[in-house]
């Protein structure tokens, strides 16, 4: 019986992490969970999986959720309640999926607090890549991958040797713009950059699937998971979505994991490592799934890329600023005041204009960071608009 | 440093191994070679390598290898000689390359001195299996799969729970005929079937590649090596021969392993196992391959690879008939007294004319069966060809 902390479980990753843990009653108990403002799906759930403990991090929204929830469920509220959830003596494993850098915070914490943490959420490794690593060194602390990418390479690297890895291959679907000419992308509205060719996501992420800088920010979080270097990283455009990833070993053998796309998978994978559960989803079938593919990103056509290797390699607080920079544009873009051929430019110049010394020490560090390069790439949106 | 012994060194496994070996001076120490009856290219290999023995299977040719090699070259003739070498004191691998039932007799002589055995010798698991399973049982003896399908397998099932495996998946290039309309099968020539369309191999197996019973008996040998039921055993056609296998686990994640078709790959990693070596040879590029695809097998059009599984089911003296049957057939195919579609129906006679008592206890209970299915197979072959 495993004890459960769901931070962010009214997300995406959250739903379908309950939705494993409802299959298998026998093997999970939920102790916790967090929502950042769903109130009244945070107590539905509560209401169904009985968690001793539940965080709304809206302070404002407590006494509604207090009143919807029976007595011998305690309800709290804010960030601080939020992080000492993430630390619970009682946890055995903290599922992190709270979306955005507000993940960053309570996944420190947990790992402070030597916690095995599932890891949906993406900004904590990108941002806090260097100073989780150092937690993970002192305390006996350790990151199990949730995306379905790092899940992938995590299986396949499970039993080889870390050092007889050639490189890494992160798959990626390669967006909806994949075979539109780079002369139409200042045209690409909103509408139908949301439009993913495979599945629905939030629509931060769907954008950064356009731009490919999801991947870009997904090959600094397995630089930061699997201690490979940059240079032996890639990424592999895959458009069938059935490939995860691959793992080339120097001997010139590739490993690779296929599945549907379905994130319940790896969710499943992180909440019973080392064990499989014999889950009752549907299954690949390769000689349905029609051919496999596999094209070499068009790096001039999707600058972002690049531009996460660039600040992955430079380090520091450089994928705090690229984070940044991206968020901003991404948000930019669909608010309309920015064009989709523009989100890699603004990146690129909010970058330039930047400068840090040393590397980041602890949270408020990167936050301060963050809030820089936030604040100059506003600026700059500002700008780029009045021409 | 690796000291070995090449049983069947003049033959395609053989020569491959000696390959990699000589990539790899520091690490393998060659102590032993035999062949059959290619005494000049023996004579040569043991020139270049040095081995400590040498061991030519036909005695008659012993004057010749013996007055060929220096003095320090201990060379012996016959199969008690061969026997001997296979079971060396100073062997830590013995490499199983002879080709056919011949390769049955060395490879128990080393598993029962506990050797670990680089099995490229398909005949013994398949004829041998439940005595090899009892043998390696008994013995501290191992077997490493040189086959790049049960390579495959071998390096997908490492640090994963056999126990979590729900179907292990062997991938077949369906062979040259994959297409054509089972109704000409009856016009296929020796010619047409040894144009393998991937790669060149010895005309037998190409002829086994071609009616799928080439896979049939991985299959059974899958059973043998892994462990695991017929019943979670497939055959997926695969024409690219990229994919050498997959392995599906019971949470619906599937691991495959690709790289380019180059045997010096899978023998490489028996022989370096646990450790994959650096090798020097072409990589795949999957952004070049082109499309990977996957059929089900047409187990009407080629019902070798269902005669195969039923024998694997039925177990005991079974498999040593299939595969006699079989050896008959496709001799007598490639000597234009049998067509090739009726390869099967030649099988599927002779199991049907015989009945065993028990399982196969020893050596010579195999080699009896082998001999009596072989007798009555070429027996029905001269019966069809009266027709």
């Amino acid at each position: 019986m495993k004890t459960l902390v769901v931070l962010g479980s009214t997300g995406s990753v959250g739903r379908q992490t309950l939705e494993v843990v409802e299959a298998f009653p026998e093997r999970f108990r939920v102790l916790g969970l967090s929502a950042a403002s769903n109130w009244k799906l945070l107590a539905e759930q509560a209401l169904r999986f009985r968690p001793r403990v539940v965080v709304i991090q809206q302070e404002d929204l407590y006494p509604r959720l207090r009143e919807a929830l029976p007595r011998e469920i305690e309800v709290r509220a804010g960030d601080r309640a939020l992080r000492e959830l993430a630390a619970h003596p009682e946890a055995d494993l903290v599922v992190s999926a709270i979306v955005g850098l507000a993940g960053l915070p309570p996944t420190l914490e947990a790992l402070s607090a030597g916690k095995t943490v599932a890891l949906a959420n993406k900004e904590a490794l990108v941002t806090g890549g260097e100073l989780i690593l150092r937690i993970l060194r002192e305390k006996r602390a350790r990151i199990l991958p949730v995306d379905s990418e790092h899940s992938a390479l995590f299986q396949l690297l499970k039993g080889h040797r870390r050092r007889e890895v050639r490189r890494l291959l992160l798959t990626a679907s390669g967006g909806p713009f994949r075979k539109r000419p780079a002369e139409s992308f200042a045209r690409i509205t909103p509408e139908e950059a949301l439009k993913h060719p495979r599945w629905r996501m939030g629509a931060k992420i769907t954008v950064d699937s356009a731009t490919l800088m999801n991947k870009g920010l997904e090959v600094i979080e397995a630089h930061y998971l699997f201690g490979i270097p940059y240079s032996r990283i890639e990424v592999l455009i895959h458009p069938e979505s059935i490939v995860h990833s691959l793992v080339e070993f120097r001997d010139g053998s590739l490993l690779a994991q296929l599945a549907l796309p379905d994130m319940r998978l790896p969710i499943a994978y992180a909440l019973s490592y080392p064990e499989r559960l014999p889950l009752p989803y549907p299954r690949l079938d390769l000689t349905r799934s029609g051919p496999l593919t596999f094209e070499i990103p068009d790096l001039e056509k999707f600058p972002c890329l690049a531009l996460a290797y660039e600040a992955g390699k430079s380090g520091g607080f450089w994928p705090v600023a690229l984070n940044a920079a991206n968020e901003v544009a991404v948000e930019a873009f669909l608010s309309r005041r920015l064009g989709f051929h523009l989100i890699p430019s603004l990146i690129r110049e909010t970058l330039s204009r930047l400068s840090f010394s040393g590397k980041p020490g602890n949270l408020e560090e990167i936050l301060a960071a963050d809030r820089r390069a936030r604040e100059l790439a506003y600026d700059l949106v500002e700008r780029l608009c009045l021409r």
